[in-house]
């Protein structure tokens, strides 16, 4: 996607002078470095930011802001760089702030069920520190992203319609703003009627009102019995109305994964499995032996009348993790399909009783497509992502990629859904938000001048200024 | 507790012909009608508005604000008069919006799990409309409290602990702005990362940022299997012990209230029941027969291991009701055993792995008061009440109240626990948001000054401008 254009300065040397005696060799403007910290993993441009800085500490993002602000020079904050939306583009040029040397992992309050991480801290690693606790952490968005990025991006993913996307389960978090100050946004406790949910207000604002610098997450006791399954139908409706069904009967399911017939092709092909290649459903259950079996039954009856196969079991922890791998690498799987072919993965969300209705009308509206492309999602939740699979050096495939992401977005917003369930808005889908919030949008922006007054968060991404 | 000092401009009168024009006789400057609407249920100090203006729709409300805006008059919304700190009370006069007109039902999506209402629609009157479809509500405070104000100021209640508060069970609001211009701030999909999360920022806000006039709502499947138990322990540490376990144990537990042994002998007394005079815990199981079994069992062993009792079962309906009624009750049941006395109700939250010990301080502190106090706690969110039940002819026994609720405060403070885990702000409690926000607080300051310049929405309520 084009660059939206937005006035670059360039940097103040003084600023770099001052950035490089805090930071030393900490402090980077080689151009690989700056080229390597401007894109994500999305289709959009990249922007280099001017210097990169790799920060130990709160303290020294508060010391590294406070430089920018008095030059009023932007601050991109950045943690694994695994970003859908363009998020850790310098669109303005600035300082980075690479805060995946921050990867310490404070406190685990077993008892409270809790943990208080750097922002630098993978999902993996906190779950690889906390394997003889008993005790996980959930949200798992696919990549190995840092639990900074995901609180900043709202994610979610697959675990999200049992355990909830990081709006529920970030309990606190330290917040360097726009001017240096540092503040933490809540308590330990679950629940607070203390003043405004400033935790709610940082976790999705992408780094435009502030640089997450620590996370309290909530964490779970993992489950005594966990099981996964995979299931094909004769048709996606079949599979949603499923899907749909499990819901609406309260059944507690962890995890309940679309693939389509392309996107199956896709990971047989890449993973080596020989799954049917046929709409299919991957599913989780966790709770105790007698419970998994209940769910399982249930959802197995479900599946049955919606004309749905035999389940597939995976129950030891290999199996499992084999079938799981599969679905995370749906993305690299889909472009292998076309060689030398580049990812444009999107992702809506609708209430679930439209799921079926939207996810046929884009499917039907990709079949007259030249450009090929791929369906996965977390339908549980009423989410799902299409990759476009693009011949870069064909422009019009660009095109033909937009208008598809535009249609599916103006059909999700017309369902009462939403332009983005989890990969957020960065500066692919800004535009999106003026119909979907209306009004809304102007108290966005009140609230973005109060905070960050001179627009050096992030600056282009969210609201536009 | 005496009023803080606020000025009080007398009301325009223009302003008040305005009013009446738009209104009619639904427009009130009665003395009685300003009187009402001036007090919640708190010990605080009411204080009256200047008039009361009851709305019918959004627009009304709009227009009303906008009228306000233009005079730069204050603002205060009203629902059902039930909060706890005061957050009602006109401190600087102004026209109070009584929303309970505001009681249409205007969506029930069944499939979806959700429903829209206007804000005066109360939770009983929600779960009776719902009586047919095999869905609940399930948040619950105790007071038949209104939607809207229940979002207002984050209500939780005794079944947080499985569905959690309104954070998490508001979908979307329908706001007045201070301008009187009105958003929306969502869509009905269950999850989105499109732009800073306004639903979680005006939930918990008290009426001071803008009037909430419609909320969407998420509801659940009634349980196949709802069972209810009683269990009295040696003592307080014992039963709250229990809970902590189950928590830990991640036992999906629907309710679990703790009742001290002065708050049964005062339901024993008021609700003419005969439970043994002791710490007791009620409990609530909801989900499948066979998951309801397995959940009673694993906590009869917690329990039996703590010293606790034979659980005593309420499985009807009826059954249920009358104990839930007894626990609803017992702030009218506790002020029952001291007739002529008034009630000061406060509550505290901490991390769970410290309740033991803050109630078991607390409990200490009270002890050698000679004001008779009751506590009742949803100890699985490591929440918990006091009510002082206070000789109002007695002003020390209001300065003793008031010392007690400070080191209260204090003690959860000191345990990463926060001054309010669901009564909210109000005035009562904003002087302890300086302690436990620190700067964060001047960034809600900021907030609330971008979206209410002149503060007129519920003026000296959560931050003092």
């Amino acid at each position: 996607m084009p660059a939206p254009a937005l006035h670059r300065e360039p940097i103040d040397k003084s600023l770099l002078a001052q950035l490089h005696q805090l930071l030393g060799d900490r402090l980077s403007t080689a151009t690989a470095v700056c080229d390597h910290h401007g894109k994500d993993e999305s289709y959009h441009a990249p922007h280099s930011p001017d210097a990169v800085a790799f920060a130990h500490s709160t303290e020294e993002v508060s010391a590294i802001v406070k430089l920018c602000s008095d030059h009023k020079t932007p601050v991109i904050a950045f943690g694994t760089g695994t970003s859908l939306e363009g998020q850790v583009a310098a669109l303005a040029g600035g300082v980075c702030i690479d805060l995946s040397q921050m990867n310490q992992i404070l406190r685990v309050n077993v008892e409270d069920l809790d943990a208080v991480v750097q922002a630098g801290v993978t999902r993996k690693q906190l779950n690889e520190y906390l394997r003889d606790t008993g005790l996980f952490f959930p949200i798992d968005p696919g990549a190995d992203a840092s639990l900074g990025g995901m609180a900043a991006t709202r994610a979610s993913g697959t675990n999200a319609v049992r355990y909830g996307t990081m709006r529920e389960n970030v309990l606190a978090l330290t917040v360097v703003l726009a001017d240096g100050r540092v503040i933490r946004t809540a308590r330990r406790a679950r629940k607070s009627a203390a003043g405004y949910d400033l935790t709610r207000l940082f976790v999705g604002s992408e780094g435009t009102l502030g640089i997450i610098t620590e996370v309290t997450v909530r964490l779970y006791g993992i489950p005594d019995a966990i099981s996964a399954a995979v299931c094909d139908f004769p048709t996606i409706e079949d599979a949603v109305n499923s899907v749909i069904l499990t819901i609406q009967n309260g059944v507690p399911v962890a995890r309940i994964e679309l693939l389509d017939a392309a996107q199956m092709a896709a990971i047989n092909n890449y993973s080596k499995l020989n799954h049917k290649v046929a709409p299919t459903l991957f599913f989780e259950f966790h709770g105790s032996p007698a419970g998994v079996a209940e769910q399982a039954e249930t959802v197995k009856a479900i599946a049955s009348e919606h004309g749905g196969n035999e389940f597939r079991w995976a129950t030891t922890s290999e199996e499992r993790s084999k079938l799981w791998q599969a679905r995370h690498d749906a993305y690299y799987a889909a472009l292998a399909q076309r060689p030398g072919s580049k990812g444009w993965a999107t992702d809506v969300c609708v209430p679930i009783s439209r799921l079926a209705e939207c996810i046929s009308e884009t499917k039907r509206d990709l079949a007259s497509s030249p450009v090929p492309s791929a369906l996965v999602g977390h339908v549980g939740d009423g989410n799902f992502h299409l990759v476009f699979m693009i011949d870069p050096q064909q422009p019009e495939e660009i095109a033909e990629a937009g208008r598809l992401n535009d249609r599916m977005v103006a059909r999700a917003l017309a369902m009462e859904g939403t332009s983005t369930g989890e990969h957020g808005v960065g500066y692919g889908k800004m535009d999106f938000l003026v119909s979907e919030h209306g009004e809304a949008l102007s108290v966005m922006r009140s609230i973005k001048s109060a905070l960050d007054p001179d627009n050096i968060m992030n600056p282009g991404k969210i609201v536009r200024m």
